[in-house]
C-alpha cells in the first residue's frame, strides 16, 4: 500500500509517498481501506521530530483520522460488516492506504455523506465534544469563550456549542475568519490582531460572564482567560499554538474559584477512545444528518500533495481542515 | 462586647481588644456566644491588609471559625434552641464575643467534645472535606500528596483521606512535624527541608501513582505537582504560602490530561456554604465522635493574648490549630 513517509525530521520537503506491507487486522479490528484523511498540527511536528508517538504507532507514518471503508474483518469483530463506511481517529499511520483499528473505536460516516466531508469530523470534533462536554460540562445557557475558534477544532467547537444552547464567544486573528465562524452561530466575534482581546471581551460583555473557555493557543492566553473567566469557571487546554509555557497567577485562581484542565486525544488508551466514539456516534452523528454540525473543509487535496498541504496549514490562513484523499 | 480590632495595617502590635455593639440576629439567623476560635493565616493578612474581606463583614475584626452555644435565634429559625452547641466558619469578625450566621451554616459540636478541640475543627476540615472530595473526588485506594501535612488543612485532610482509604503521602520542612503526621495515618513522609521534594516522591513511590494532591504551599510547588502527579490526576490549590505566581508548562498539564482547581472557602456565598456544612454535618461529625478523625490543637491561648498568636504562626513552627478562647 502507498503511505506518506517522514523520510528524516525537517520541513514538507521530508515527506514522500512510498510503498509499504499492507496491516492487518488483529482480534477484534477491522482494516479500512481510507479514502480520505485529514491534516492535523501533530502531523507536523511529528514530521518536525517534536511529537512523541503513542506506543504501537510508527514514528514515519503520520495521521491521526480517517474515513473510508472496511475491507477486512478481525477474528471475533462483529459490529461492522465488509463495505461499511467508517471513520474516527487512530494514533497515528492515518496517512495511508489502509489501516487497523479496534471496531469499537470506529463510528459511522453519517448517511449521505461525502469521504472528504468525512474526513474532516472525527479529530476536531471528537476532541471539541470531549472537551466541551466531558472536560468542561457545558451546559444550556452558558457563555463559553473559544480561542483560534477558525480552527479545525475551534469551528467543531462552535458549532457543538451553538447546538447545545451556549452564548458563544469566539477570538481569532484575522476579521475574514471571524466573519465566517458568524455564519456557523458565533455569537461574539473579537479580533485578537487588534490589541489585547480580553480587554475586548471585558468591554463587550461587561462583566465575568465567561463560565467556560476552550482554549486551543496556550501561551500568554492563560492571563487573559484568568481575568475573564467567571466565579468558579472552567478552562480547557487543548493547544498550545502560542507556546507551552507561561507566567501562573495562582491568586486568581484560588479567588475565582477556577479549573484548569489539559486534555489531548491521542495518547489515551483503548477503552477511553471507545467510550468518546460510542459517545459520539449516539450524541453527535445525528445531528450532522440533520444539519445542525458540518464539517469544515478549508480545501481538499490529493496525498501526492502532501507537501503543500503541510505548507498551507503552517500558513495559518485556512479556515477548518485540510482534507488530504487518495484518488 | 469583647473583640479583636485590627487598629491599622501592620504586625501583631496593631492588634487590641476594644468593646463593640453585640450584633443582633437577621431573618433565619442564630446568634451566637463565642467560647472559643482559632486562627488561620487570611487572619494574619487581613491584619497586614493584604486580604479583601467579603462584603457584610467589617474590615477591622478578622476570625474565620467559631464553637460555642446559641444565646438568641432571629425569626424564622427552627432548626436549634437556645443553649445549643454548634460550630462554624464565618466570613469575618470571628474573634468576637459573639456573631450571627444563618443558622443552616452552624454545624453541631460533636457530643462531649470541648470548646478548644471544637474550635479547631471548623476552618481546617471544611476546607480538607471540600478540597478532597467536591473538588478533587478522592476515592478509597488512591495515593493523595499534602503538602504541608503538619498544617492546620493538612492534619485534617491527612486524617479524613487516611479515613477514606487513601494512601497519603506528605511533605512538610521539619522532621518533627513529620512523626507527629504519622501517628495521625501518615503513609510516606518526604522531608522538603532536604533537597527536592518531587525527586523523593519519585524515588520512593517509582513511578507516577499520585492522582490527587492537595496543595497549601502554592508557588513553586507547580512544577513538582505536574512531575508526579499521574496521568489523569487532580490537583487543588488552596494555599500559596510559597508565592501566587509561578511558571506553568501546559505541555505538561495537556499531555498528562491534568486537572488543576483553585478553591477557597471564605468568599463563596451563603447557599454554598450551607450545602457544605449539611455534607459536613451528616458525614464527618460522625467521625469524630468515633475517634476515626480527631482536632489537632498546637496550643489553647487566651485571645487577651492575640498578640502571640500571631507571631506564633508567622513562626511556622505550629503543629495543627492555634486556639483562641474567651475564658
Amino acid at each position: 500500500m502507498k503511505a506518506v513517509i517522514i523520510t528524516r525530521p525537517g520541513g514538507p520537503e521530508v515527506l514522500e509517498i512510498q510503498d509499504r506491507p499492507r496491516p492487518e487486522p488483529g482480534v477484534g479490528q477491522i482494516r479500512v481501506r481510507v479514502c480520505a484523511s485529514a491534516l492535523n498540527r501533530a502531523d507536523l511536528l511529528q514530521r518536525e521530530g517534536n511529537y512523541p508517538v503513542p506506543p504501537g504507532y510508527p514514528a514515519d507514518i503520520a495521521g491521526m483520522e480517517y474515513a473510508g471503508e472496511i475491507d477486512a474483518l478481525g477474528a471475533g469483530a462483529n459490529l461492522w460488516k465488509t463495505g461499511d463506511r467508517v471513520m474516527g481517529v487512530i494514533g497515528g499511520a492515518g496517512h495511508a492506504e489502509f489501516l487497523c483499528v479496534h471496531e469499537r473505536e470506529a463510528m459511522p460516516v453519517p448517511a449521505r455523506m461525502s469521504w472528504d466531508d468525512a474526513a474532516a469530523i472525527p479529530e476536531a470534533f471528537l476532541t471539541a465534544y470531549d472537551a466541551l462536554f466531558n472536560r468542561l460540562d457545558l451546559q444550556t445557557g452558558e457563555t463559553v469563550l473559544i480561542h483560534a475558534v477558525g480552527s479545525g477544532v475551534g469551528t467543531a467547537g462552535l458549532q457543538i456549542a451553538h447546538a447545545a444552547g451556549a452564548r458563544v464567544i469566539g477570538t481569532a486573528r484575522s476579521p475574514d475568519k471571524l466573519e465566517r465562524a458568524k455564519k456557523l452561530g458565533l455569537d461574539i466575534a473579537i479580533d485578537a490582531s487588534r490589541g489585547d482581546w480580553a480587554t475586548q471581551v471585558e468591554s463587550v460583555i461587561g462583566g465575568q460572564y465567561v463560565q467556560a473557555i476552550l482554549d486551543l493557543v496556550g501561551g500568554n492566553y492563560l492571563e487573559g482567560n484568568l481575568r475573564v473567566i467567571a466565579v468558579r469557571g472552567r478552562v480547557v487546554v487543548v493547544g498550545l499554538t502560542a507556546g507551552a509555557t507561561a507566567p501562573f497567577n495562582m491568586g486568581m485562581l484560588l479567588r475565582k474559584r477556577v479549573t484548569i484542565v489539559g486534555t489531548t486525544l491521542r495518547a489515551r488508551p483503548l477503552e477511553e477512545k471507545i467510550e468518546l466514539a460510542r459517545q459520539f456516534s449516539g450524541r453527535m452523528i445525528p445531528l450532522f444528518e440533520t444539519g445542525r454540525l458540518q464539517p469544515v473543509v478549508d480545501q481538499v487535496l490529493a496525498f501526492d500533495r502532501i507537501r503543500d498541504a503541510h505548507s498551507l496549514m503552517q500558513s495559518n490562513k485556512t479556515f477548518g481542515k485540510i482534507v488530504l484523499r487518495w484518488a
